[in-house]
């Protein structure tokens, strides 16, 4: 099923599925050699099913999908088994200080700086089979079809597979420097500190600064990743060129109104908090959907108190989530919520405040020149592709900060994700290694330069 | 304060302060001689202060309200003191099986049967002085009048407080047989179920039968009782004539969306369960307060699954309560929300289901001869009142099964209760023992009849 992709020449202008595809080629102005060599070298899909089926083994849970939280004994065995296979790609296998895996194949140029690409095999609790491990996975068929077909690079290559992904990006941001003083000694999803995890699986959580990479020590990073949304799926589109992990802000909404008993309090005297917080979540969904943009706005939990059936809520708590590429806009859509807020506070006689929760994430472009290359590559190979933002969070966002990185989604069939229910075909992960290794390639032989 | 209302001829047709006040007296039809003979018996408002103070004391909680819950030590420390307060009031006192306390007053016609007057003395935890303690303490008023003064009245008169009302009924419901099978076996709000509790507060839980009184057996039943709610104090009336005690349904409801990635899943793609049922609890409000009529129905739960800031609820769960006098009321209101539902259902995808919750409580008109009897006692105490559902529970619900049945409201302040900031004034207290004590003399001379 594979062959008819990635069997096409170097540059397809036909074939697209959708009209809001851009293709950017002819803007590019790189060298038709930058991009496509070797056309021989294609990705497996067998082997790349086979490698993801072997490690769903690790952490397996009833579900079908795998509880291989960071610092487990299954993300041991993952990690060894992650290690095994680098080495069978030919590979120098190290941990760095935060544990992160590298594996190292040198370029032909000694004063190149590294081109990194790579992803992360920790799950969430009750996880999936696809989520951190296509981009490992595929990451490591790049550098087995280079070893295999004896082709080297001028710049060397770095594959990583970061540490603890899913408790808070904790390998990247070691290797950014954007850890928090405090980050060591949150406890992750197993139950151990990220202080004693790291030392669990090889790091050394007092020599951190030792995984450190500044800007300039690399040329470029590149993660392949499954979409986690259904946008490609349902649309049928090959490839995600990601524009950027959107930002993230969360607020804590109170709306007070009077609690009193529901039997004894006729309709029009009561302040019911509840109503305000409908008003008001209604509002929030308004807002996001018809402002224009791709922002969104969510109201994921909500509680009235006192919470019993028989009395009118005096106060309701619930969440405000927002997030987009641009923090101006989600500074727009929070002012704009707020201005609904107020009226709604005044006509229902029930303040509404918000407090910002201590969780914000700033936007994280990547480089324009890299989602350029990914698509170029994605038509070289006669891939459609759709540019996108990450509505989710990963390792790449803090990368941005040290290096022109990129991202490359995958489609996520049905957009499941952080469920054993999650599900990536072995063409669509095999699609997703076939950009990879022309995207790195491509940047090998100058696209960035 | 009190002289000026207590000091008034008895038919008074002047000095409403609501247009919206129905007089009755026109069409009575009884003989002027009835009602509120003799004048000179008057309620002390100060001695009904200094008892409810002394009876705060049991159970006394930091806030100033009392939790004194049924078959505690401090409930049982109340019922001492209430009972030392009937014998000085020449009652004489015995508690039947299911722990009801019960003064009587023989009257002058052993064949009569008997006028039974009270209300309970037990709390909700953290509960306020004058919930059930003003109907007990102004009833124990009339006896201590008649007493003083010695009138003699053709019926006996039994002066009741019931037992645990706020667990359920509990004393009222053995009193009428409606007890259900495993009533006994609940827990009640002190840790006791209710089987233990009568015991240990001098009951005799295998004998309830014998607490048992059959139609016929009473004359007539009558309670006074805090309003509960605002409309009385609001609307400056002294008298609150309770219509009937609202019956109530309870239904979850269940809205099912999808839930998933709030980063991901744009807003046009998206299943929100939580924007279906902030949606729907709108149509609650808005079908309650715009049908004629004074239904109330409130959702006063809600909970959002999984209930995270950054995930799109899949599933909310929330209560809906519908009160009102008429049962097809309710069923009217209950279908006329089912089919905003339907509406919102479809228009989102979002099925909604309602089951219902077995705690249905018919409404219990009160005796339309009763309401009468009432008013007309107000009205020739000078005093201003209202015709009013009851939109809480009371003892006095279940006694409309065996008995011709009024309920006597008088102002709370604010509407509170249930809590420690509940207040009755004396003079409101007073206002309501003298209301009483002409209702019962009206029905022994035959007001009923």
């Amino acid at each position: 099923m594979l062959t008819e992709h990635t069997a096409a020449p170097d540059v397809v202008e036909t074939g697209f599925r959708s009209a809001a595809i851009t293709c950017f080629i002819a803007c590019l102005g790189l060298p038709p050699s930058a991009i496509g060599e070797p056309q021989t070298l294609t990705a497996s899909a067998q082997r790349m099913e086979q490698r993801i089926t072997a490690l769903s083994a690790f952490g397996a849970n009833p579900e079908g999908g795998v509880s291989r939280v960071a610092f487990s004994e299954f993300d041991l065995a993952g990690r060894e088994y992650i290690k095994t296979l680098m080495r069978e790609a030919g590979l120098d296998v190290r941990v760095d200080t935060a544990a992160n895996i590298i594996g190292r194949r040198d370029g032909a140029d000694p004063r190149l700086p590294v081109i990194m690409f790579g992803s992360h095999i920790d799950s969430v609790p009750g996880g999936g089979n696809y989520d951190g491990d296509v981009g490992v996975i595929g990451a490591i068929e790049v550098a087995q079809l280079l070893h295999e077909h004896g082709v080297s690079t001028r710049h060397p290559l770095e594959i990583v597979s970061f540490t603890d992904e899913e408790g808070g990006l904790i390998g990247s941001q070691a290797m950014t420097g954007r850890q928090g003083t405090d980050a060591l000694d949150v406890v992750s999803h197993g139950g151990k500190t990220v202080r004693d995890g790291i030392r669990t699986v090889g790091g050394d959580p007092d020599r951190l600064e030792q995984a450190r990479r500044k800007p300039g020590d690399l040329k470029a990073f590149v993660e392949l990743h499954i979409e986690q949304g259904a946008i490609l799926h349902e649309d049928g589109i090959d490839i995600g060129v990601v524009e950027g992990i959107v930002g993230i802000r969360w607020w804590d909404v109170v709306i007070d109104g009077i609690a009193n008993h529901a039997g004894t309090t006729p309709m029009n005297r009561r302040r019911d908090a509840l109503v305000s917080a409908a008003e008001l979540a209604l509002a929030v969904n308004r807002v996001a959907t018809t402002l224009t943009g791709r922002q969104v706005a969510t109201v994921g939990r909500i509680r009235a108190e006192p919470g019993a059936p028989n009395v009118i809520p005096g106060r309701v708590v619930m969440s405000l989530e927002i997030r987009d590429l641009d923090a101006e806009k989600i500074e727009l859509v929070y002012r704009t919520i707020v201005a609904e807020a107020n009226s709604i506070a005044k006509a229902r006689q029930t303040p509404i405040s918000f407090a910002e929760i201590d969780v914000a994430l700033a936007p994280a472009p990547t480089d324009e020149r890299m989602r350029r290359i990914i698509a170029e590559s994605a038509v070289s190979l006669g891939l459609t592709y759709k540019t996108m933002p990450s509505g989710a969070g990963h390792d790449a966002q803090d990368m941005t900060h040290i290096a022109p990185t990129g991202m490359i989604f995958v489609p996520s069939v049905d957009g499941i994700s952080h469920s054993p229910k999650e599900y990536t075909s072995p063409m669509d992960m095999a699609n997703g290694a076939n950009v990879l290794l022309r995207t790195v390639l491509a940047i090998d032989r100058g696209a960035l330069d």
